[in-house]
């Protein structure tokens, strides 16, 4: 059988691990090194498919697993057509696991997260997981508990008690039918100790395995969609080297690399974790989004990155600009913009750019007008967007 | 001097005072029958222009005096090269005279209005109203003082002071630019008592000679607006017989109608007024937009309607559908539309229902997500300014 996601390397980088290349999907090809515009809810806030179409021209969207389990539901998703349909978006789309947000969101009332090492489950519920129950997390006084078997949480919308394993976060997925999936890992706090990591690690290389066994037991969506394996590791060299050697040897269509790390030893994480990973498939960064990290993770071989950080920071009225050279923020609530009548980036040309002012979405951010928040995800997305393509292209011209 | 807005008649319907024509305007045709899509603040609600021209079809746009005066400024605008460039819609546009947002927003804190007849102005004041004090309004317990010359009202921003007289509003109109702008009047109340509404409409004549004049001092934007002066009266026939007639003398380039009417009288209304105003200058009525009283407007006469309806019902959801013939709302947070797959109207052939399916759209509003008010504003702005452009092929049909 054709795999439904391939990779084709049409140049690398001399001296470095870049490299420019072609992601094959069924929705068509995502040219690389590419920034995925994040649609958590089955929408990139505030835009429709036409505005990333006429205004942006990214190739590929990222929705997510839990939220949209959780609403509109994974199941009402499928009945809809699956997430191309549903949302009217006929390219390139990506779940990841969820695990990520079970972890963060699940747990974000501020009350932490308990994590149960291998064996060591839950202490009065040793045989049966599956009744793991509200009470027991109350008397925990936790939101979220890990076990060997996957992650029992409270929904942040409603307290309801949901629980994710590595076959259920497949099937899910499967349901939502995006073109690229992700292997259920479980992302630690780069704060957590070596032995943590450890044990978190190994565990999400079980759930990798088991993630691929769920997977190839549906055929139907073994044709349409690639998955991804997640190295995890946290910051520890030895352990991203080891994490990367494990899921290189199983039968994933490519990789994703889990973000846990503090900005400073990101270069040398994806060295290590990149010079393992086979060559002849994609790489995918985890909700990595700043222009010198893209850059970075750009030269240390990785393919595809996201980040929510684009359109969150434009709701907010902050806007990207290269002021002298350097990539920077400005924030349109700022007083000084009021009378500002030049484009938001001299050396940007987007829509916004060519047919705006800071004055103008000043005002509509202070009168709280929603299309201040449209025109400045419009302008943060293809500011990084064309970032990551200039990479792209630098690779290709040598 | 050539006018800068003419009107020109294609075809009267037999037996009404319907016609369909054209407004000529500096920045293009507004054929009508139209609906003018609202833009308080500069912006038409989560749509950028290019939203209007590829999916509504729109060809004006309505801004607000009152809320562009105090956000960002008048001055600021004029400064940005005006409404047009400013909000980046190079087709015509109207302005109208904050008389009406003064009287209920300015006033809007639950408190009422103070409205002193012509001579009996503010006890305390009466030699010299332009040093009205915050004290003054306080000590009435009102935010909004009128008087001869004009009004004295607070911000619903700040509760800063202001004053707006009609040679002020025509000031603020030149600054903003738009091609239309409408004289100074005062919005009644239709409950206020007979001789309070003599007393207002007469104030309002008054204000309209002022707003002439103060236009005609103005000789760069004599060249590029047009001024349509306002016949008020109430409910009552008599009352707005003679507006009408009151205006008609005046050298105006067309006229509004306010809306201070009830549901029941506003065809008879209309008939009054229409009948006396001169035929070949087009009738705007003010803040009116639901199918039924456009249907009627039309047949009485009038040119274009505005109304924030369609735009601030789409932002909580509720949408115009065409059931069994009749105009009707649906309320998409309605839990039976969670999974329903069909469009939005069956009747519709609007962006939104041919691409989208009513459980996306409760999906988007239960989310949260913006794009939902974003693409429930498009269907009904279509659904209103299809609903208008019909009644005009009927006429021109015959």
């Amino acid at each position: 059988m054709k795999k439904p996601v391939t990779f084709e390397i049409l140049k690398s980088q001399p001296g470095t691990l870049g490299r420019a290349g072609v992601i094959h999907t069924p929705h068509g090809d995502i040219e690389t090194p590419a920034f995925v515009v994040v649609g958590t809810k089955g929408t990139v806030k505030s835009l429709k498919p036409e505005d990333m179409e006429a205004y942006i021209g990214n190739q590929v969207a990222l929705a997510n697993t839990y939220h949209l389990y959780l609403q509109p539901g994974s199941d009402l998703v499928q009945e809809a057509g699956g997430l191309h349909t549903f949302m009217n978006w006929d390219k390139p789309t990506i779940t990841d696991s969820g695990g990520f947000q079970v972890f963060s969101l699940g747990a974000a009332f501020g009350k932490g997260v308990t994590k149960f090492a291998q064996g060591d489950v839950a202490p009065d519920e040793k045989a049966g997981l599956n009744v793991y129950s509200k009470e027991l997390a109350q008397e925990h006084g936790k939101l979220c508990v890990i076990d060997e078997e996957g992650v029992t949480f409270t929904s942040h919308i409603d307290g309801s008690m949901h629980r994710f394993t590595a076959e259920r976060s497949i099937e899910i997925q499967h349901q939502i039918g995006a073109d690229i999936i992700i292997a259920f890992d479980e992302c630690t706090s780069p704060s957590a100790d070596y032995e943590y990591q450890v044990e978190a690690m190994e565990r999400t290389h079980r759930w990798a395995k088991r993630s691929i066994l769920a997977h190839k037991q549906n055929f139907e969506a073994l044709k349409k969609q690639g998955l991804l394996g997640v190295v995890q590791g946290g910051r520890h060299l030895d352990l991203r080297k080891k994490s990367a050697e494990t899921l290189a040897a199983m039968d994933f269509d490519g990789f994703a690399i889990g973000g846990s790390f503090s900005k400073e030893d990101l270069g040398d994480s994806l060295k290590v974790v990149n010079e393992v990973l086979p060559e002849d498939k994609p790489r995918h960064l985890l909700g990595i989004g700043e222009p010198q990290d893209i850059m970075q993770g750009v030269a240390m071989g990785c393919d595809t990155f996201d980040c929510v950080a684009p359109t969150r920071l434009a709701r907010t009225g902050t806007i990207y600009a290269n002021v002298n050279g350097t990539h920077t923020r400005l924030n349109l609530m700022n007083a000084k913009y009021q009378r500002d009548f030049s484009k938001l980036d001299e050396s940007c040309d987007c829509y916004v750019c060519q047919n705006y002012t800071k004055a103008y979405l000043a005002h509509l951010f202070k009168a709280r007008e929603m299309l201040g928040a449209h025109l400045a995800s419009i302008h943060n997305l293809c500011y990084i967007v064309n970032f990551t393509k200039r990479l792209r292209e630098e690779i290709l011209n040598g």
